[in-house]
């Protein structure tokens, strides 16, 4: 097909300009040490089956019934979990739907969206799917960025905390600033990495209307394969997803979803273990990446960004993946002789040291 | 919320103006006989229930890793079903955003989109969210519409076959040769109901570039409550949603519900069965409603849509209503007096005739 010259004859003229967000490759056998996608080396809490086993059981064919629209359960789920309220809360096929209707329903038609230059790559497809004018926030040398330094005529802003590639967190003190200074700009903060080791905004959107908040059940919680995110804010930003959701699928969440995210929710203990497996895993890995001479950045994420002093990041990926090891690399000239691993079993991460120690023995 | 004013402040200003789709009501219990939302009464084969949880104790925990983001193995299981090539296949979660792709990709952007009267009542929730200028085809007395009269300037064009709520399907020779007659328009056909005895369009799409035909796996495969359907097309067509889809959403098919699918369609037998009784189910309630006095439009869905020549509907829909018998009533002055009721099971048949007997009786 790439061959071949499309016809554009019934496409929409916006069509012909999208740049699709290339997802990290998802290989169809169980071949690879996969560390490419962000994905929980263990998946979920054992009670997530056993809930989607009950559900297929229950009396009568549930499958047969079209979803609760408003998935009230889930809803309720989350907000004991987050000690916010049932109606300030959004949920949806995955937190990038989430962040669809988001960039859809409060940053289109409203002006300019500022991001970092380095973020999730996912933004600036969904920026010109909804022909939202992007400015982009310069990142420090450390792979910082700075708030307080947007310019003027900015309407909206978004970023993901800890960043998406980085893995870098910023204080919820200093967004709390920011929100405070700017009662006029927009504020959506992605927590797809949130619970590996940085502050949570949730708290702040019972006190400020210019924020949104998002969460996957993809990373902490092993769901990446069920499909399933979250928003939470001010109910005016809420009723505004929920307009945007019921005019393009109004059940965008199946049944089998919500029920895994219900019983996730439950097994708090599984949660923190999971969680703290990860931390020292990451702990381990930088450590054993430093002794390497790898730079990397400090992540509170569940994965690493991580750059060789000596040997080109092209080069280390190749060999890796020579080996059964998927990493990602990213074509964007900021981080071009960077790799981010995510963070796997304690074994994994040993199978990959030794991958990469036989690549810096041949220095 | 609803006595609040909503403060409007952070919203794209298209969202004020958004009247989103009503579904039907879907009761958190089972109280109910739900005849209102054309729900397959049996649910789906019993292999798709095997398929979920033999996926479920797969090596390896599926859940944790993403969907594979082009789902070539049910694109591969449906290409088969249909005699059609995989290239030609776009699946979505639900044909409720697989239709929402199309309006955004293949509608919007191009002038006005014409559409009947009366259909499925999300299309035109769609075109506002796509601010997409429309065109209502006028229905004639009997409740069919005339493709040959869109007047000029109709760059789209979109219908339900058989049509939603009224049942009623046009032959495939008719759309056939409306599709020679127009060749720079873009036809698409919803065919959510083809299943219950219309003629398909799919095999049109091997000839024609200008006809997308949709189909899905909530009505004639019992899997509402599992979000799956796909659009069938010019591969010019489906790159266009490919683009959209990949900008917007990369996975949004969970691997359960891939899983769910690709076992639905193997089990032919449990399909043609359950066809065969809901049609059986149709023939009986038309013939029974006819005797107590109702007209019934000659439906090829599963569904009829039905008026009594002496009780108004809104009565009989809350009498039915009180009785635990859920149906579906229309606030549109054209089928003002008609109800719409999905073909139930025998004994759910019965129950309903029970019921409208009641009333009948008390003339």
């Amino acid at each position: 097909m790439s061959k071949q010259r499309l016809s554009r004859k019934f496409w929409n003229p916006i069509v012909k300009n999208l740049s699709p967000y290339t997802p990290g490759e998802q290989p169809l056998n169980n071949d690879y040490i996969k560390l490419n996608t962000n994905e929980n080396p263990t998946g979920p809490s054992p009670q997530v089956k056993a809930a989607i086993i009950a559900t297929l059981k229950n009396k009568g064919s549930v499958l047969r019934l079209y979803p609760e629209a408003e998935n009230e359960n889930l809803k309720k789920s989350i907000a004991q979990s987050l000690n916010i309220g049932v109606n300030q809360i959004f949920i949806g096929n995955g937190s990038d739907e989430v962040l669809a209707f988001c960039f859809q329903a409060l940053f289109a038609g409203r002006g300019t969206l500022a991001l970092p230059e380095i973020t999730y790559s996912f933004y600036p497809s969904l920026a010109r799917l909804f022909e939202i004018e992007m400015k982009l926030i310069a990142l420090a040398n450390d792979f910082t960025f700075n708030l307080n330094d947007l310019g003027s005529n900015i309407k909206s802003v978004i970023f993901a905390n800890p960043n998406a590639t980085t893995g870098i967190a910023m204080k919820k003190k200093y967004i709390q600033d920011f929100l405070i200074k700017n009662p006029n700009l927009l504020t959506i903060v992605d927590e797809a990495y949130v619970d590996f080791g940085a502050q949570t905004c949730v708290p702040l959107v019972k006190k400020f209307k210019n924020i949104l908040v998002t969460q996957t059940f993809s990373k902490s919680r092993g769901l990446a394969g069920m499909r399933l995110g979250f928003a939470v804010g001010d109910i005016n930003l809420i009723a505004a997803l929920n307009r945007v959701k019921n005019s393009f699928n109004t059940y965008p969440v199946d049944r089998l979803a919500s029920a895994a995210g219900i019983a996730s929710l439950n097994d708090k203990e599984w949660f923190n273990l999971n969680k703290k497996m990860i931390i020292e895993n990451r702990q381990f890995l930088i450590e054993k990446l430093s002794s390497l001479g790898f730079k990397v950045l400090p992540s509170c994420g569940n994965f690493v960004l991580t750059s060789h002093l000596q040997i080109n990041a092209v080069k280390i990926f190749k060999h890796l993946k020579e080996n059964k090891i998927l990493v990602r690399y990213f074509e964007n000239s900021k981080i071009k002789n960077w790799i981010r691993i995510s963070i796997g079993t304690k074994k994994e991460c040993i199978t990959l040291l030794k991958n990469l120690e036989s690549i810096v023995n041949k220095l």
